[in-house]
């Protein structure tokens, strides 16, 4: 799988995707992240990337020049199955999207910054507007991010585990029941006994009981789906 | 402000914020962003900060001891506001929450990676648990600086034009309306002509019944709150 990720500051996501997960994924050819710098594709000498917005109005724009090329010279090379947008107007990202996404093979990812992008950027070239959740932040570059990270653990040999990506919170429609290690007491706060007594079918029992109950009392909205 | 994070992959965290608003932020002094490293709360030569889960499964479990030596050094040097944890079983972060965040003086935040912490650490420790969104992640890191990106630029004097926050989608309920810089024509898509106008109380009209039309469209359940 691979993404093309384009912005005005590739430096800020150059650590999230050189460690852990992401950076194994990489080594093992499961996943290639491409950073492209958008300013490499903005004419003249000044290689501005946008302008004042039209009808006044704080905050700048993003101009279509510079996105338009950078696109344009990723479509000549392959096919991608998405344009995606990250924008708080978008679809909100959930467990089904990251799941439907990680059998996609080419993933060209958009990030906006100042005030957004000009709106015909969004009506030509993209496929799919994306939010990771109802805020707002500096940029789509943390939110690019989140969606490889979500998408690209989902890949199949990328989690050393299998079996725990599967019962990872929002796969099963149930938050996670409790986890405790060593010591079994520490400053007189002990694991539960269920815990220790080596039954295993209690315990799975106690497991899902924990997820349900944990389920109701902070997410109630995930049982009702 | 103040965030210290704690987290075993201090250095995923470098780029996020060494650039563009929250490097702005730290240099004007209006926030300081502290990523401790884990490790170096964790006991023996091994510096192990994980452990197999009580009851068996799979996946490894963070363990206490690093994460109660990290929190009591820092408590020790000054009053905490929040102690919150990054979780998907958490509330989940929305512009209200960014907003209760952004006047607080003084926060840690723990990022969880693999299979979870003790939830001991959770019951002693942690104030406030946030979530980023449904969905899961290879850990707490990236929704930390989520967190410390939507709450950093609402700081007073952190962006250069604070009336483009205000403006932000979800800080008046409201999407969005659609910008638009120059050119006024490309490829033939045309700007909506209202924008050349020059007459500002329709402008704003129009772009107040654009971000209504948004909004109903895309999260109608906006509306609704």
């Amino acid at each position: 799988m691979r993404f093309d990720i384009i912005t005005v500051l590739p430096g800020l996501l150059e650590s999230p995707f050189a460690h852990s997960i992401l950076q194994r994924a990489q080594k093992k050819g499961l996943a290639q992240i491409h950073v492209h710098n958008l300013r490499d594709y903005a004419p003249g000498k000044q290689k501005s990337v946008d302008d004042y917005p039209y009808g006044g109005g704080s905050g700048m724009v993003m101009t279509i020049e510079p996105f338009a090329k950078c696109i344009e010279a990723l479509k000549a090379e392959r096919d991608y199955d998405e344009v995606i947008f990250m924008s708080p107007d978008g679809e909100t990202l959930n467990q089904t999207i990251a799941n439907q996404l990680s059998v996609k093979k080419n993933i060209i990812i958009l990030c906006g910054h100042y005030k957004g992008i000009d709106q015909r950027i969004r009506d030509i070239f993209v496929t799919r507007e994306v939010s990771v959740g109802d805020y707002v932040l500096s940029g789509g570059e943390l939110p690019a991010a989140i969606v490889v990270d979500a998408v690209v653990r989902l890949i199949p040999g990328v989690l050393s585990d299998e079996t725990s990506a599967l019962s990872d919170s929002f796969q099963d429609g149930l938050l996670d029941a409790p986890v405790y290690t060593r010591p079994a007491e520490w400053q007189g706060h002990k694991v539960p006994d269920i815990l220790l007594s080596g039954n295993t079918p209690e315990i799975e029992k106690w497991r899902f009981e924990q997820a349900v109950e944990r389920t109701r009392q902070r997410r109630p909205d995930l049982l009702d789906e």
